[in-house]
């Protein structure tokens, strides 16, 4: 199945609603409205069937997968029952981003890109990316979803793209073993970690990891699918375009750490939550960083994953700088 | 005032409420309760009085702020009104953590623990320190409130405390000015960034900021200070103490960047969030680093601040080691 988040003009205001999508008959099922026609067609009364279909499909998707199994359940029955008396076109969709996860946490385990990576800044690869599956942390609150436009950020020369998978955690996951962890790993989606280059290498002389080279935005989407639906994790083909032009092409075949093995070293020690993303590093050719190749304002990028979908996203003119810090006097 | 967040064992099992707390008197007030009896008192019945004041005040300290200025307002008159109704002794209470952030950031800031922590390790501060207030994130999933045990992480063999100032967010902050983020800050509670100190080590290498050697524990609280009440941020004295015996002692003046600067860098890009806790890194005397003392399982740790309180911790034993990566061969 293919779940996304989708906002919602009503009288009241803009509302977030949860929806499988149909890519065949280019559509979104409003899941608590097909579940609404379903219950009341078993006898529930209207106000008791928003109750409860509003319990299971709230806006949040990562409350929905807190659920456990009932989640994904209910939503097979209520597309099963229902889905085209509560249909809208995909055309006419306004994404949100696909997760609203707790916690992003972001590795470094492909392969190519590694290499590639280090090559293009002239450094070797530290020894301690093969002993442990490193991550940094991400906020969640600069988290868009598909035809967003991102400023480009005002205090970066450098502005970059990164194609990853997102892989959705679907249980609390605490101290699991790498098995375990594939098993708790609900689905999967594009994950466009955006990369302010200058900002990022002072702030990575610092050693606390990206804040500003980070945080501005992070592209989710266009919508999760599910583990039973998307199979093998290792032959995904992905194509990055800018502008429609096409600048690179890579597959998600040699990590030095598999999905589950990361996960499962996140969950040491700590409570992995139902909903947090955690992506899978760069794919080799996924940065504009490996080709000589910027992000400026008024750009179209297109990140593109079989069996997935695409992520389209437009960079936007810079916000006002209105701080910025000025540097210190020595103490040392 | 000061806030916090306790547990309370129910028939239908444990639930979290929010007080405030009278340190004179040695009690916590639970504000739904007192405020449920005002409202009673003009009119409302108990049902509408119950619904209107676990709107107010719900479990989620973050959310209450999240309301804004009416949160403090309404607390104070539900305090004022029937604190005595509404009362019970500090000495019985089940103390979470003082709030419960969507995100953790922590900066490097107190002068004085710059210098020593980097005569410890035997090396020169970078000078990026000096241009931006750099922070790394922290998984808000671990956080613990005062008497809570931590177990020592089964993969480090130097657990280590850091004494800091938590500093509580109370409105969405994005852009600021330092002006601006100075105001925004709702009070301070007492931070303790537990670290794996081994762990770390090998993890800021990787470049990506701290996973295992941070996100095992944070410890937050007793309670939250509001702004008003603490007044100066400069003048704190701080102590540490491990089972009873007092180790080193600090205080928060001399700071490379003023809250209100680390806040508004933290802002640039981004959406802080109502309830977001940003450290202000560890004091000078801080962190057992700086005089060779490791935590062991059995350890009694207190931090004292002046005008906050004390936030006490028992080291645990460690869990069960289920899985730990094994070292992958080299590919470049």
């Amino acid at each position: 199945m293919k779940l996304g988040r989708i906002s919602v003009a009503t009288p009241f205001g803009p509302v977030t609603r949860l929806v499988a999508v149909d890519t065949v008959e280019s559509r979104v099922i409003d899941l608590a409205t097909a579940e609404i026609l379903r219950l009341q067609a078993k006898g529930a009364t209207q106000e008791a069937a928003q109750r409860f279909a509003s319990a299971i499909f709230p806006g949040s998707m990562s409350a929905a997968i807190g659920l456990g199994d009932i989640f994904l359940e209910t939503a097979h029955e209520a597309v099963q029952a229902r889905a085209d008396d509560a249909s809208t076109a995909t055309s006419s969709v306004n994404w949100l981003s696909a997760i609203d996860p707790p916690v992003i946490r972001d590795g470094l385990t492909f392969v190519k890109h590694i290499k590639q990576f280090h090559e293009r800044i002239g450094a070797e690869p530290t020894e301690a990316l093969l002993e442990i599956p490193g991550y940094f942390k991400g906020t969640p609150f600069t988290a868009v979803g598909h035809d967003a436009e991102v400023p480009k950020p005002f205090y970066t020369d450098y502005f970059d793209y990164e194609l990853e998978l997102g892989y959705i955690v679907g249980r609390v996951c605490h101290n699991l073993t790498p098995d375990e962890a594939q098993r708790a790993i609900f689905g999967v989606t594009i994950f466009n970690d955006f990369s302010a280059r200058d900002i990022q290498k002072l702030e990575m002389k610092i050693g606390m990891g990206p804040g500003k080279g980070k945080d501005c935005a992070f592209g989710i989407g266009p919508w999760i699918v599910t583990m039973d639906e998307i199979g093998r994790l290792d032959d995904l083909e992905m194509a990055v375009r800018i502008n429609g032009k096409e600048y690179s092409r890579g597959d998600s075949a040699e990590t030095i750490w598999t999905p589950g093995e990361s996960l499962a070293y996140m969950s040491i020690s700590e409570y992995v939550q139902p909903g947090d993303l955690f992506a899978s590093g760069t794919v080799g050719n996924g940065s504009g960083l490996e080709i000589g190749r910027k992000l400026e304002a008024g750009d179209v990028l297109e990140l593109e994953v079989s069996r997935i979908g695409t992520l389209r996203t437009k960079i936007g003119p810079p916000e006002e700088k209105r701080w910025w810090p000025e540097r210190r006097r020595k103490f040392w």
